[in-house]
Formats: C-alpha cells, sequence, structure tokens
C-alpha cells in the first residue's frame, strides 16, 4: 500500500427534500449565486422552481447559466466566467449531472485566472484560487458531485480534456434519489456503466496490498450489478435510485485508489477521445470499450488481478486464472448488453474513419494506462476490435 | 436508506514518515500546542523524540500531558483542561490510540465550557465551542482518528460514558502503520476485534435497502479476517498492518452507517460496564460479547441479515438461514478464539458478582440496542451466557 492522503471534504446532503437545506449552506459564502444548468428538464420537474424558492428564502441574489450540454464545451465555460465577473458571483451553484458540475468547476477555477479557461486543459496553466461551488445532483454516474475532476470539450479542436485539484470538491451535494426517477433507461444504464468503470479504472492496477480499497471496490460494483437491472423495470424503485447514486459518489471520491500510485484511465482516455468526435453518451462509450480493452490487456501480469474480479464480483468458480479472467469479461460484456447498452462502436453507427485520428490524441501526451501500458498502436487495435 | 448527512472531515495522512508534514497542519490554528500522550512507550520508540522536533522545526510552543490511560479517565481529561487554558493552547495534538485520542476530544469540549468536563458524558451540558485536535495513531482500533466519538470512564462513579459531535472530529490524523510494529499481539488482536464490533454495531440494524453501505462493511470485515492472524506471526507485516489501520478508520467513520438510523450499540454498552468494573482491554471484552449477542438476538426477525453474514463473510453454504446464522456465529467464536483472545469472562477471571449492577448500568438510559432492544434482564442473560 503506498503513501496517501485522503480529504473527501464535500459535504454530503442524502436524500429527500434535501434542497431545503442549501440556502444555509451557500449563505456562508455570500449572496450572489451564478445557478447553472442544462436543457431545462428542471424546469419541467419543478426542481428548477424549488431552487428558486429555497436561494429567495436566503435572500441570494441569483444569475443564470443554462443550455449547459452534456460533453460540456469550453463556450459555456468561458460564459459562465464572463457572468461570475460581471456580477461579482460569491457561489457556484450546479444543477444537473456530471456535465454540468464539469462545466461549474471550469468555471470556478477559471473566474480569478486572466487567460483562457482552455489553458488548464492543455496543461498550460495551474490552479489558483477557485469560486466555492455547490452541486444538485440530478443523474447518478460521473461522481462529479464528490470530487474535484472536471472534463471539459472543445469543439473547435475536437479535444475532451480532464483536468482538476481537490480546491473544485464541492462544499455540498444535495444527492436527492428521487431526481433521478425521470431519468430514461438509456441515461440510467449509462450511468450505471459509468460508476462501474470509475471503479475498474481504479481497481486494475498493479499495485499490491491494496486489500480493504479493492474489497470495497467489489463492493460498489456488485450493488450496480444488483440494483442496475432494477432501474430498467421500476425506474421509481427509490432503493435501487439510492443504492446507485451513493454508489456514484463512492466509486470516485478518491476513497477506492487510497494506497494505489494512480488509477489506469486508459480506457477513459480512449472513449474521451470517441465522443470528442461522434458526441456519444460517455457511459456507452465505455461499455463498448471496456470489455475489450480487459482482454486486450490480459497477461501473465494481468491475469491476477483480472481472475480476482471474475471471482469476487461475478462468482465465477474457475480455479484456473486465465479462465476465470476470460468468463469474467464475458460476464461483464453480457450484463451491458442487458441493461441493452451497445458493446460495439458499429452499434453506435461509428466506424474506422478516424481510428488513427483518436489513436493519435488519446496518446497525444504519451503512451497510457498503467495496468498495461498502451501506445498509438495498442489503442488502434482496442478500436478496431471495438467496431 | 434513510436520508443522512456525510462529511468525514479529518484529512488522513497515510503512510510512512507522514509525521515530517503536522507542523504546516498545525501552524495554520497557532503556536501553542498540547501535547498528549499515554504511558511513554513513544518515548521509548523515538516517536516523541521525531514529534518534538517536527514541532520545533515549525516553532511550535509544546505543553505536555503524559500519562493517559487505556480507558482514559475524565482526571486527565480535567489536568488537560487546565492546561490548555493555562497556556492558551491554540491545538491538541494526540500522539496513541483511541484512549489518548478520546481523551483529547474531551478536553478540546471542555476548554470553553465553565463547568466539570462529566457533564458532557452524563447528558448535562451540551457541546459547544471546541478546540481543533490532531491525531498521531499508534494503534488500530478505535476508529477515534477519524471520527467525532470519545469515551471516558470516570473511576468515582464507576462509569464509562461515551459524548460526541461532528466538530470533534480531527483537523487531520497521521496513519503510519509502523507506528504499531511494536504493538503487542494482545493489544494487536483486541485492535482487531474492536474494528470488526465497530462494524457489527452498524451491520446488524433493521434497515432496509443500505446494500452498498453492507457490501463495504463486509469489505472491511474479510480485511480483518485475512489480515488479523497474519500479525500475530508477522507483526512488522507492513501490508497487513496497513491495511488493518486504514480499515480500522474506515470502520468507524460514519460511512458503513449512512442511510441507516443509527447503529445497535448494545454489545459496546455492555462492555463499557464491563470495563469500567474490570478495566479489561476494550476488544477482549467485545471478543466474549459479541457471539453471544448475536446468538441472543437471533430470531426470526433477525436472522436474514445474520445469515447475510454468514454467506457474504465466512462464505458459509447453508441455505436454511437459521443454520447459515449460527454457522456465521460459530465462525466468528472460532475466528477470536484463533487471535488468542478469550471468549468467556472467566476467562479473564471475572464472575457473576456485578452482573446485576452490570445489567443496572448499561440500561441507566432506558433499554439498549435497535437490531433487538435489551432491556436489564437481556443483559443480564447476556453476562450470564458469557461467564
Amino acid at each position: 500500500m503506498k503513501n496517501f492522503t485522503y480529504l473527501a471534504s464535500t459535504k454530503i446532503l442524502f436524500g429527500k427534500n434535501r434542497v431545503e437545506e442549501i440556502g444555509n449552506e451557500i449563505a456562508a459564502f455570500g449572496q450572489t449565486v451564478l445557478l447553472a444548468y442544462g436543457g431545462g428538464s428542471i424546469k419541467k420537474n419543478g426542481l428548477y422552481a424549488k431552487v428558486l424558492q429555497v436561494l429567495e428564502r436566503s435572500s441570494i441574489n441569483v444569475v443564470e447559466l443554462s443550455g449547459i450540454q452534456p460533453n460540456p464545451r469550453i463556450e459555456s465555460v468561458r460564459e459562465g466566467i464572463r457572468l461570475c465577473r460581471e456580477n461579482k458571483v460569491d457561489f457556484i451553484l450546479g444543477v444537473g449531472g456530471g456535465s454540468v458540475i464539469d462545466c461549474i468547476k471550469a468555471i470556478s477555477m477559471g473566474v480569478h485566472y486572466e487567460g483562457d479557461a482552455w489553458d488548464f486543459f492543455i496543461r498550460k496553466a495551474k490552479i489558483g484560487k477557485v469560486l466555492p461551488i455547490g452541486a444538485i445532483l440530478t443523474l447518478a454516474a460521473t461522481g462529479s458531485e464528490m470530487n474535484g475532476n472536471t472534463v471539459i470539450s472543445n469543439e473547435e479542436t475536437l479535444e475532451k480534456r480532464a483536468s482538476g485539484h481537490d480546491s473544485l470538491r464541492p462544499i455540498f451535494s444535495v444527492l436527492d434519489p428521487t431526481y433521478t426517477f425521470t431519468v430514461n433507461t438509456w441515461q440510467t444504464a449509462a450511468g450505471v456503466v459509468d460508476v462501474m468503470s470509475h471503479i475498474f479504472e481504479q481497481y486494475f492496477t498493479l499495485d499490491a496490498g491494496t486489500f480493504v480499497q479493492d474489497a470495497m471496490a467489489e463492493g460498489i460494483l456488485k450493488t450496480c450489478i444488483k440494483y442496475g437491472p432494477t432501474l430498467l423495470d421500476d425506474p421509481e424503485n427509490y432503493e435501487a435510485r439510492a443504492n446507485i447514486m451513493w454508489a456514484s459518489s463512492l466509486a470516485l471520491n478518491g476513497l477506492t485508489v487510497t494506497g494505489k500510485m494512480y488509477g489506469d484511465w486508459a480506457t477513459h482516455g480512449i472513449e474521451h477521445e470517441v465522443s470528442a468526435i461522434y458526441d456519444l453518451t460517455h457511459g456507452a462509450g465505455l461499455s463498448i470499450l471496456f470489455p475489450v480493452w480487459m482482454k486486450y490487456v490480459l497477461s501473465d501480469r494481468t491475469v491476477p488481478k483480472l481472475a480476482q474480479y471474475a471471482r469476487n464480483v461475478w462468482g465465477v468458480g474457475h480455479m484456473d486464472d486465465h479462465e476465470a479472467a476470460l468468463e469474467g469479461i464475458d460476464k461483464t460484456r453480457a450484463f451491458f448488453t442487458s441493461l441493452k447498452m451497445p458493446t460495439t462502436l458499429n452499434e453506435v453507427n461509428i466506424d474506422d474513419k478516424y481510428i488513427g485520428q483518436m489513436a493519435e490524441g488519446a496518446c497525444k501526451f504519451g503512451p497510457i494506462g498503467v495496468f498495461q501500458k498502451l501506445g498509438k498502436v495498442d489503442v488502434e487495435a482496442i478500436l478496431s476490435q471495438s467496431l
């Protein structure tokens, strides 16, 4: 187990009607808030009106940034920064899924920075002073509500890049499972795959002696496997929504990577290239790529961990590690299929046209991954095998 | 799953030599620290000298409180409060196990309170302004390093009582597994039992739909079962010490009780009565009482959870819930025995003399427990069956 520092500083307000409490949480930081959200579904389901009511009760002034898209764009970030500066905003409140929360993090780091916010994503600028942020989660998937990470897309350059810092962890996040009742089957399933993939990225490493972390990670995976299918048939099942929602936050708040050097993140890197070009739902891209990646990286060096996964998560009985690993991979793919997620690029109308470009982009800063280092040729092979 | 608020605000500095970093952490709060510790083992192993060196490097003035005993006494708390007031202490640093950390929490709450600190433990006073605290852990057991709970003994009244508040969570805790290399077999095993018992108290409830919490709890239990025996043979096994140490913090930082009304805590309540009179090691008392409690509370209502424990933690194969539960309880007792922990009161020279008084004390504020409510008669029965 490696040395680590762990401080999950986000206060989680979990459960029904916790939105009522955000006025006090925000007022501690000031009286002007940037309220950021996406396409307006929160106006239909009443959450928007409720948030305004709660903020008004605490005499908080509201500036709005709407229209934040899935795979949030750097343009929204720039617009948010402009609004924060013009209105002397004290606090940014994001209402939505990971896209909205990622966007407000990028705004938060950009407000006090003189250059362009994209600089943070191409490693040209370091994160300094940030604006405090809070989140009201409406989609269980990215875990952005409890960490300091953000992923932003740049349409001009067809890039999707990550940045982050512990100072960007939300001050609070409201996790009310009822807000996810209306999430459709596709997005729900993609969210479950996303949660599992976050565990995969941190679980599949070559670090030794991280038993307690792995045991908890396996528990989170089993939670996804138990409740994912329930939600396809019964989208308003509170127990299932609650377990998936809490699992989504726990999967990427740093807990399961404690004691490890870092996660693998190669598959996320590849998926970002795919969805930067095709605007594919992130979880759907991961559903296609992860089983292929697992098989591609299977080797004498990696087989013990893949076999451990197969046995502890899927209850695979094979005594032979290699056979067990293969069965675990098959079960993973079959599970994603049962969630009606795609497992080939063809299913989502993606052909081989940009494979070279995507592989190039994924390895822009050198080889990716730690479980198995992948160069451009490897990424091309994984993408080809995903067709 | 019930509504919950979760904020584990303690910054964990885990791994070798992290003590080097505490100067900066403390200096943010002021320049005068109360350094609290126990019987002086830290002087023998060099940790005391190292801490003084690090504090001096940050120009921090040190006031000392030594001699804090296992099952820390209210006298030490009063002495610490006096020292803090006289020296205008800004920060309290505890170096030791749960006893030292519990003691500094009680000091922390008492400094700004005009009455006697024992008032907090008999529910006569509410926790108000506290002094910030930090910990350097030398024994993996209580989890006090990552929560706001404290248990203090009063020799005059033969009472051992708990108090706590989120504001008492340490600002930071140094978890360096090498500091536990010299912990003897008895204390190491008692620590492992203590960690497991914290999970038991939060796992064995009648709450429904807390799958993800229970899955993580089972992972922590499996960690104890894997590494506990290792440490008896190989006390300087870093991997085992590290896993047990991180497990000890995760077992009682609030994580596994999220979404539940509260834990059971009856067995802890009973054990506190025993160790208040006999000064028994806490973990040894729990080793005796827990298997007896499990069997005593086994009923149609509780059997599903006890069977779940048996299957998921011990891999018990029985299809019948009742049989599975009984086998899980037997395996628990056998495991404690394998750790050379006692499983009867007679083994530690405790007879039935004070059973009535202990049962009375345990139920002083009414029946205890939530998995199965226990009155005085029940506690007497559990103690009698533990002889």
